[in-house]
């Protein structure tokens, strides 16, 4: 007789408690599906939970629990709750980030993260989070993205956005268009390739996933009129991945790629800047769309969506991507156990 | 008793000969809700024609015509054609564009734009050229639209993608991405936004057709932590298109934009750079996308493809584009005759 697959146990970090992260997750909690699939506890507040709960008219019981090991096979009726918080409420009122708002949702992330990193928890999903209120209490990241990197300790990270349809990861993330071009080197889009590759393969569970890479420019500078970049730079960065025995393509033309992309040619495309890959990303998955660090001894993904402050409150905002973030997630950690 | 509206007589440039032009153009004109929209007649080579009514298996009977009044009420069995040309068949090969052909596209568009600019015709369709061809043939143009604006005297020329769920106006077109930044100034986002207002007002029968802007940089500069375009270019771009009365709105983070746009939100988008506007428009409408020359003083539409060598001489490649194209052609020379 063979014995049920363990699940995952993932950890959530329950984000910034003035937006609608507390609400994605109570409504993400209460789908039986995601609750098969794994075990599952907040980090953070239960002021702010047991609002969420009420706002979105949950019958979910709120069960605070002082170790992660008490949220294996909690009944699917019950939302673990690792509380570290104990907030007022005047920092958690919608839309009102505080410096102390932005420290708990720093502090939701680093023991979430610190979860993983010694092997309690499977995986790690977050809840949006204020990065100017993350800031305003002292703790200076650009996003979580970022952050997570530092707290493992590592440089080679790369940011994908994935749905059903389409999978995303970024060379270049949050720059300015016009330093995009500088920042664009070959050692850059090999080590993005890599990671990509590294990881669908674990993902799909395919040895050589097709990987296609965006070109810079235009009709990918149209030998050289509009700009050299794709032959000079990544080009050669794509043939050292195929010399490595990466199924990498490219670089095409982005305006293309990325319906062949949509339509199955590929399972992972390398975008050099941000709304070159999110702007097919969001078109096909607005609300589905998950965030991925790839490259990270930990696994994390994410709601690829913000705060939502004029949604807060409301019960309304869609908790579609926070449930394609735990599903991803626990998919994500079963893949890591498998054989290679 | 209602008189019948006038049809619309187009000139149909046959592009480059070596290409799918011509199947593309005879597999539309076999279309029956064309040809009632429309009279139309093709500038082009007869041996090219009559070989794609050959390839396409089409019933349609190649008619020589020796001005363009004599397309008009011409049954749909027929294929008008206004011949210009006598190509060889070295000139004429599949994929193996000359010098001698590259001259042919030119002339064909040259002589279909004066039938517009003098009234002959009501508006043109262009079929896709080989820019290298056209520059070996002594003609040093980057393509159709710069040609045209020269061939009308005008700069002031926009170049839009429209599909039934996107439309996308650009302010800066063929460009390396490094130069883009340099190129955005607020005189040519206000332009666009002019052009794109004023099309669209004729072309949607709306006297206030919703304009939206996409910011430069991802998520519109963060405040400017990812740029500052936003804020000092594209924004005050904006508002001076609003105090003239236009419904402009943004600079909005492009990522997300088109989603909105794509659900309704919005009637045409100003996109700042080719792959930001041409990403979504071919991942919604990669078969029926047209592409339309806002600013001419005459109306010209084109399909959104190339010459597709590897399709060429094969009667396989998708004549969708050009249906689109022809109808758009129509559509457009019908509001230009409406009372305003």
């Amino acid at each position: 007789m063979i014995s049920p697959a363990p699940k995952p146990l993932l950890a959530i970090s329950m984000g910034d408690p003035c937006g609608i992260g507390p609400e994605v997750i109570v409504a993400a909690l209460a789908d039986e599906s995601v609750r098969r699939q794994s075990d599952l506890f907040v980090v953070g507040d239960a002021a702010a939970m047991a609002r969420a709960i009420a706002v979105c008219g949950s019958t979910l019981l709120l069960s605070e629990i002082a170790s992660p090991g008490e949220a294996v096979g909690m009944s699917a009726a019950c939302l673990p709750l690792l509380p570290l918080t104990n907030l007022g409420v005047d920092d958690m009122q919608y839309a009102c980030p505080t410096p102390v708002s932005g420290d708990a949702a720093y502090q939701y992330i680093c023991t979430a993260a610190r979860f993983c990193l010694d092997g309690t928890a499977a995986a790690m999903v977050t809840a949006p989070i204020n990065k100017d209120a993350m800031n305003r209490a002292g703790h200076d990241f650009h996003g979580h993205t970022e952050l997570l990197a530092e707290l493992c300790g590592t440089a080679d990270f790369v940011m994908m956005l994935a749905g059903d349809i389409l999978r995303v990861s970024l060379v270049t993330i949050h720059e300015a268009l016009a330093d995009v071009p500088g920042l664009i080197n070959g050692e850059k889009v090999l080590k993005t390739i890599r990671v990509t590759h590294d990881s669908m393969r674990l993902l799909l569970d395919n040895p050589r996933p097709r990987i296609a890479v965006a070109a810079l420019n235009p009709h990918c500078g149209e030998n050289g009129m509009f700009g050299s970049e794709d032959d000079r730079i990544v080009r050669p960065a794509v043939e050292m991945a195929c010399a490595e025995g990466i199924d990498a393509s490219g670089p095409f033309a982005a305006d293309t790629l990325f319906h062949f992309a949509a339509k199955g040619s590929y399972d992972a495309v390398v975008a050099m800047y941000h709304d070159q890959g999110l702007i097919p990303l969001k078109l096909l998955h607005f609300d589905d769309g998950v965030n991925i660090t790839l490259g990270l001894p930990i696994i994390r993904t994410s709601v690829d969506h913000g705060t939502a402050y004029d949604l807060s409150g409301t019960g309304r905002a869609s908790h579609q991507s926070m449930l394609a973030a735990l599903r991803m997630a626990a998919r994500m950690a079963v893949a890591r156990t498998r054989p290679s």
